[in-house]
């Protein structure tokens, strides 16, 4: 098996990502068709809304998934498009009302929408998407798909709320803040990628297999983005780095940091997290704590973990050009460290 | 056939509402224990708000016309209780929405969550509710039912953007604003009665005649509770008179005294809902405007016509308690007035 460490070595991100662009170009071209389409409306603040968050420069990784997993599984029908654009419109919808609750002025390089359009109009555009979103699961007419979609639904709102209780309070601990990235990030990748099979036809173990690879992808996809959001600059990453910090999210970096620090460090943590003390010098000396205890380098060990396993689950696939393009998307989710 | 209008004169508002209360009773009990149930998470906000939503007072009208309208088709399974479950987590979501979006206060004479618990809990719990309303609506498994219920979602949404887009302008026409409420309050009750002869295994017939009591019961409810907010006294709604006002909502009683206004009347009501000047002495001299042109009495006019579509499509049942409880419902929506 041709494992993590060695592609990660030879190739850059953008060779990594390459596969899957190539693999799902067509689909994707009538995914982002469907999209518009779905995103029109007679009221015109939704498309427009719509519009600036379709040119905000997303990768569209989670449709990309799922269209390469039907693919793998042999899928010849319509059905996956659907269910791609089903699963952008609740990514796009996730995304308006999290910078509702998180209050955030930027997302990839550009203004939220909430900053242009205000707050209220971001949170009844994300229900209007979501809205459309399961009027095209339900055209699909696959009761498993909904069931699996409707599921990570549910899952991701409460890991919002489970993040929002716990976010100002450094009692967090590393298996909290797992299961929170599980929730709110892994399980809409693991249903992205589950539906592929199952609209494929296969069975129960098609379906682990790919529910477990989206899964391990979804949480280190996140961990890695923890570590951009102290590591990358502003203008690489299209995202304020030290969002996290300013908004007293607590995420692994700051867990480590905080679990192998002495207790004048853990009074900083809590002040920092806490108590909302976290001007540039906080966000300074923050970043030379996690450099003391190895925290980013933790971080992406364990990214890196979740990587493998991911890896192994799209190396049980049959050999294609599609299971090549979900190891291909591994890597670039680990690479994007470089 | 018995007209709304006999009806109406010799019954009070609880003897309306009693057949329908009656009919349901043992159903909504088990409605009650799935939200309930469906409401709990390890998330502790999630059922910490879901009780408060739940203890507050709300009449459950929306699954109680779920139940009856299933009754009313001779079904005698169990979807029903499952999917008035889940029109009542959608429209719990839309409250929990809207309240973040008008910045509400107060509903029904108890603090809003969002006071309570903030915006950010508010937006997120409702995006829980919703998913959770999705999984239910999955179990019962009727593909029909499930895209009626979707294509409502989005509908209610996409009528609240209108709303949010149209409030502040008194270019709104009568036909924009019956518009409005068509979608973001006649559409859930139209969804709630259709999924009745639907998991009743009835044909196109039955399922119109449901739409389209549901539509003209909803168009008739949401007028009339425009007449309340600028009719009763708050102790008796459980909400602020003149909240409408406040927020700059232009509902059919504005657009009537705004249409039959002379220019120095037009000017008052742009200062009012353009421009917010619209303190408590303001609100008195709407209401003054409104009695000068009959407003409330011709918004009044407009509900009883609507209530009388409703009437007829539920006489088109057989004869039959479930028929008398929908028959009923009708009556108490337009008796709320006195």
């Amino acid at each position: 098996m041709v494992s993590l460490a060695s592609q990660a070595a030879r190739r850059q991100p953008q060779e990594s990502i390459d596969p899957i662009l190539s693999l799902s170009a067509r689909d994707m071209a009538r995914v982002n068709e469907l999209i518009l389409a779905m995103a029109g409306s007679n009221v015109e603040l939704i498309p427009e809304i719509a519009r600036h968050l379709i040119s905000s420069g997303g990768k569209r990784l989670r449709p990309m998934l799922t269209i390469a997993s039907a693919l793998a599984h042999g899928y010849d029908g319509d059905h996956h498009v659907k269910l791609a654009a089903s699963v952008e419109f609740m990514h796009t919808a996730t995304l308006l009302h999290d910078d509702v609750v998180d209050e955030s002025d930027m997302r990839r390089g550009k203004r939220t929408a909430r900053t242009i359009w205000g707050n209220q109009a971001s949170v009844l555009v994300g229900d209007f998407l979501l809205g459309q979103a399961f009027k095209m699961m339900v055209e699909v007419g696959s009761l498993d798909a909904l069931a699996i979609l409707s599921a990570a639904s549910a899952v991701i709102a409460e890991g919002e709320v489970w993040q929002l209780a716990a976010a100002k309070t450094m009692t967090t601990t590393e298996a909290d803040y797992i299961a929170v990235i599980d929730a709110k990030t892994a399980a809409l990748f693991s249903a992205a990628t589950e539906v592929g099979p199952v609209i494929a036809g296969k069975g129960e173990a098609e379906r682990q297999a790919m529910r477990g690879y989206g899964r391990s992808l979804g949480l280190a996809f996140q961990l890695v983005d923890d570590v951009l959001d102290y590591g990358g600059s502003a203008a690489a990453l299209g995202k304020n780095t030290g969002d996290d910090f300013r908004e007293g999210k607590i995420t692994l970096p700051v867990i480590v940091s905080y679990e192998r620090g002495d207790a004048e460090e853990k009074a900083f943590w809590q002040r920092a997290m806490e108590d909302g003390e976290n001007d540039d010098a906080a966000l300074a000396h923050a970043k030379e704590l996690m450099q003391r205890h190895d925290a980013l380098e933790e971080t992406i060990a364990r990214a890196r973990s979740f990587g493998e396993d991911a890896y192994r689950a799209a190396a049980s696939l049959p050999i294609s050009p599609a299971r090549e393009a979900m190891l291909g998307v591994v890597d670039f989710c680990i690479e994007r460290l470089n």
